[in-house]
């Protein structure tokens, strides 16, 4: 049981209760007013709440985790530079030690920072040890191997589609709600330049059959957009759609460069729209048109995007960046602190197609909780609205307490499911390794 | 003694040292290799460096203290409701406890997070209340009284022009070179429109003669440069000129809305523009030409602005934003990761005028020195570029120790020069009357 905190609850209502959350076999039980003896026979174990905030817990919907040890490794270059010089020869590097050790050092610090759910897209190879490192460390995860068939893509990570297509159906059969659904698994074409008609096509069908997600890029760049124009003869929006890219069960990271039509596309296919602030700045990309999005009824998540083109995993960081940077365009009263705390959980729970389990603190969701402690100095005076402290003023290292299906994964600050001091020896033993096998 | 640190020195070829920092009488006294045996008698009193980071004392040129209590009282509005309806009856309702209060809260959150300098705008009242806040907290503050004398600001903040330039020089008197040179004074008219013309003249011969900073705002915008071309014929930033608030001790606050030709005039002046990212998105300004500026050889530090502008005070997000918003205008290699940290310590001495003192660790200068800790998961691996880290990863709860003046004024992430818990108790109960005497 929590006791004792303020509940930012995330219902229909936008409710903000001073309440206990009572949990039981990893699900939220009752919320339920302080103070009031806990139902049932047993005392329950306590986390005491006093004085902190209870939130769901973050959801960051668009995620490298196989690129969480080239942070820092690719900064201030442009974008061509950034993906021929350092990210495909660092992708095809890896190995099963570093795409473990990349998983387990990008999952904690997004545990420790709030993040309880995840859609991640991994490289091509090796894809079965991040996940083994997701089982392990407890994080929800939504994750899928990277898919790259068509005769553009780098040597080394290409693939015959045949090969991406049945690789991928094993490890959707392997991972797809293990660890008692906690683990799923998403079909992740690179983007619409990196893929073959007949592999996405075959991709929404696998999806389709599987409930699995489909976890792609799309209008990140004009560049991008003028490729897919030029060899399909089709706008990305609209093409991607053709071949069945869209829909509630997909996911499509930036869409920076999209049009009215695309938005309206967007919207009426309720495809989700995963918002990555800080990269679009960082790779120079843009700023997504976000309210106008929202404004048309799309459906919108945020994600931190790799390591190199952020260089955090940080939820709070993407808040803020979200309600800030449209308002030199579309004045101060743009996307206000509430929608971009929507973005961050009710978003992201529908962008992984979990809308009905997490995202919100209601009975019969799973007890995936985050406390914050807004004391600092940062977060006063408490007289602010509440909403506003969290997204304005709030950041991770505010985070003291993390729960995902129940189970503390955080407590007072400290990764609990794992041993920090070896997933950073890890980390950096196989950074270096990595750094040396492509000469940066 | 700081022990066995990596030190970013900042001087003019930007080493960076495993080196010890010898400290005597405030100053830093011999920056040498780890390990050698100290010099001298007495054995030093060691903080040990080991693993950590030593950096210069991070320098915001533009805050205003007074407005910390007002953070979250005043978001997602448009400028005009935000300014007439928040800021304006929220300064006018201070008081000198709530000054104080409001100065100790900001200043905490400052020396938290690795500010260690600040240039600060009071509002129209009660300034010495802050400066006895600055006094006993230990930050290194030039501050000054808000200076508005015009017809058309509010009749509640109004001054005539005597009595606004009389206690102006009466708190200089008082303040300049107070705490053995820690504390100094800034003329600070509030902007161009704000003020007479005779007003402005008599600041830049007061400055003149005393050796105090100017610091007023400029160009934030289009309805600004509207209303001083309207009541003065001139072009704002060659109409401040002209009443001599430009050169060296001059700074600037904002300059979004620059020309190549006002950038000319303010390279060509040595005017200091202080740069504001977090502002400027928030109040939707827009996104001021910086590159353009540190082309043409401007010089350029960086602030938060006030707390319900932002809504943090916190010197790392400002680095990192500063890089990032000028990228998709001019391209990922805009604004480096090394640039935007010589903003906010090389840049911020020269706007203060202390550039002989402060900004960066050599011999001779002032011991304001922060000490990171860049161990957490998500400034991993360590094999990245160290500014790099700084800037896009660290964050301002990475920060260990801070001094001030040799002093130490935090110590393991614990403020040591003031009763936080008081702090925020005075705080809450101040920003609670305040409220309710505006009714918000």
């Amino acid at each position: 049981m929590l006791r004792g905190g303020r509940v930012v609850t995330m219902d229909a209502s936008r409710r903000v209760l001073d309440s206990d959350v009572l949990i039981e076999d990893g699900r939220i039980k009752a919320v339920g007013p302080s103070g009031r003896r806990a139902v049932g026979r047993a005392k329950p174990a306590l986390i005491d709440c006093k004085g902190l905030i209870v939130l769901p817990g973050l959801v960051q919907a668009h995620i490298h985790l196989c690129q969480t040890l080239f942070r820092g490794l690719a900064d201030d270059l442009s974008l061509e530079a950034w993906l021929a010089q350092r990210i495909w020869p660092l992708e095809a590097a890896h190995t099963e030690a570093s795409i473990h050790a990349s998983a387990m050092l990008g999952a904690a610090e997004l545990l420790l920072g709030g993040t309880t759910a995840i859609l991640d897209m991994e490289t091509v190879r090796h894809t079965g040890a991040a996940f083994e490192a997701l089982e392990s460390i407890g994080i929800r995860a939504t994750a899928g191997k990277c898919l790259m068939d068509a005769p553009t893509n780098p040597p080394a990570l290409r693939e015959p589609t045949d090969t991406a297509l049945s690789e991928s159906g094993d490890l959707c059969a392997r991972w797809h709600g293990a660890a008692g659904g906690r683990l799923r698994y998403c079909f992740a074409p690179r983007f619409a330049p990196s893929c073959t008609g007949p592999l996405l096509r075959a991709v929404s069908d696998l999806a389709a059959r599987s409930g699995a997600t489909i976890h792609t890029h799309a209008a990140e760049t004009p560049l991008e957009l003028d490729t897919v124009k030029r060899e399909t003869g089709h706008d990305e929006i609209a093409y991607l759609d053709s071949v069945g890219i869209s829909g509630p069960r997909a996911a499509l990271a930036h869409c920076v460069w999209v049009d009215k039509d695309d938005i309206a596309v967007l919207a009426r296919q309720q495809t989700n729209v995963v918002h990555c602030p800080s990269s679009n700045l960082k790779l120079g990309s843009g700023i997504a048109p976000i309210p106008e999005m929202l404004a048309a009824g799309c459906r919108v998540a945020i994600g931190a995007d790799g390591a190199p083109c952020n260089n955090r995993l940080d939820a709070f960081a993407e808040m803020r960046l979200a309600a800030l940077i449209q308002k030199p365009r579309l004045g101060p009263d743009a996307l206000p602190a509430a929608q971009a705390l929507e973005l961050a959980t009710l978003g992201g729970a529908r962008a992984l197609g979990l809308e009905s389990e997490i995202g919100s603190i209601e009975v019969g969701k799973c007890a995936d909780l985050i406390v914050l402690d807004l004391g600092g100095a940062h977060a006063q005076p408490e007289e602010a609205d509440l909403v506003s402290r969290i997204v304005y003023s709030a950041r991770a290292a505010d985070v003291r307490h993390v729960l995902v299906d129940g189970r503390i994964v955080v407590r007072d600050g400290m990764l609990k499911t794992a041993d920090l001091p070896e997933v950073r020896r890890a980390a950096n033993a196989e950074a270096r390794r990595l750094r040396r096998a492509v000469g940066i």
